[in-house]
């Protein structure tokens, strides 16, 4: 046993969005979720999501149909809330807390869709130096200007994801 | 003794912005924090802040000095953290989870200017089902239509405040 | 207004114990828990709880009986899940984690009764460096010898009620 | 690809104690948390820490030695601040609310050594209903009587581990 890894750590990208989506995006949503998870574990990043439906399992469906470890923040204090498509489930008891948690661990965020609940992990995201990549997600301006991580708007799911893995591997903004 | 007070209780408004506010807004910001705790405390709502500096300050010293009461939610575990205008001192020890129990401990919140710290918690407020008052604050908005609590943009501090004595006095919408 | 408060903060005290006590004891600890409040708060403390049932209504009812400032920590969204001796409720959305917060933002922690939940909340309190008065409840020891902030069993609510004011008003213990 | 997973999850077993170990004792307490890691891993069970130094890396260690996949839950928000014994690292900048993720997020808890941090996390893996193993560590006693989870106290690594692999397949208790 040697004391030093060898290989890089893998990059984290956090999926978050909608755990029930609704009208009309619902099913768009869904699939665009399943597509940039495949695309994220075939680029060699874990998926971190929530751990629980919605666009959460979308996202990991997709990293595990292409061979990729998929790690769930679950809100409860039971593994079995998890989706089947989580291969490391985290149960942390946190209840709405854990949303800090999911954005935290990760190199950078891929929002999809959503509502409030996505809103803030967007926030949460950037106050802790993570850049976060919207994909028909919320819009945010400031009158302020001031450095740090920013929300980079893709066009379609093979964007997100490539901008996600490149923003990943450069690591965390500095939090402004 | 009586088992049930007679008197119903205050409102709390939440007043979030920047600890430490620079460039050309930030006089006018802290101003405005000032102005808006006072009004907040003249119309009978207790003011909740983070309990440090910059806005947070402003808003506390706006407060005390019309006579009311001032909740400091503090990052740290010690009181002594506080501005010396927080009546209340809540000391956490949560770090940045803090920002958190700022909001969901509010009936209602009021932005003024603020970083992505500010967004976060505009993001927690309205995930808790906290309507938001927006003060040269962050623009939101989504794609997405859903109900549930709002993003209330105020020209003034006096709008903001009687804004947000209005909808604390309603009570919390529901979550989205 | 002046910009320095003359007079020197309130003490903190935290009461903790059972939401629902149960049993053949559970009479006897509630009218502890009550004398406690009612001495802490006659000593000039601020009497802090959870902010629900049991030990801490009765604690909170002791307090406000003899007109002292209770502040109730809840664990849900909602200050209307506050008892009504609470004067300062706190509404924290956290769940299990406001039980961090409880300990946390005392001087000194009083320990009644309790099951698991109180053990957690003496262990935190002393991770965060605050003494711990213990009145017929847990028992805890350790095989390590190291410093920091300890376990003092009291023999009667107005030994616990002197000994938390008392340690409340040094201040916290260096977290070991 | 199946939606369903065929495999049973492996049982998580959380290591806890002191991230920086003194006195006596300390060379002996990390010896067997080394030789828990390394039996946990070669019973099937992933590995939980806190991810730093000590007895987490101890654990963290021998776990990876024997080939077992280790969960670091770690404090701050970089995950290069895990030990290089950690294969999934959780950063999760919850500072010392981690404690409360690192027993959640496990089906049972060894306990070794330990100062108050890890009283504090025997107490909530009580709370939160997951069985603890207790080698060398706290001895934690309650005038009440009732039921729910309990402290195992172990001789020796080889019974602490064992015990651990047993309870942690039973699943968590109820918590009392």
């Amino acid at each position: 046993m040697t004391d030093r890894p060898e290989v890089p750590r893998q990059p984290y990208v956090a999926v978050i969005g909608d755990g029930d989506p609704r009208g009309p995006d619902a099913h768009r949503l869904l699939e665009a979720a399943e597509e940039v998870g495949q695309l994220l574990a075939r680029g060699g990043a874990v998926v971190v999501t929530g751990g629980l439906g919605g666009i959460m399992r979308a996202a990991s469906r997709g990293a595990a149909g292409a061979g990729g470890e998929t790690i769930g923040i679950l809100p409860g204090p039971d593994q079995s809330e998890a989706n089947e498509f989580v291969s490391t489930p985290i149960a942390t008891g946190l209840g709405v807390v854990r949303n800090f948690v999911v954005v935290t661990a990760a190199d950078a965020v891929v929002a999809i869709g959503g509502r409030h609940g996505t809103l803030s992990e967007i926030g949460i995201a950037l106050r802790m130096g993570r850049h976060v990549i919207a994909l028909s997600s919320w819009r945010v301006e400031s009158d302020g200007r001031f450095g740090g991580p920013s929300i980079h708007r893709a066009k379609d799911p093979r964007e997100a994801a490539a901008l996600a893995l490149r923003l990943a591997k450069e690591g965390p903004a500095s939090p402004a």
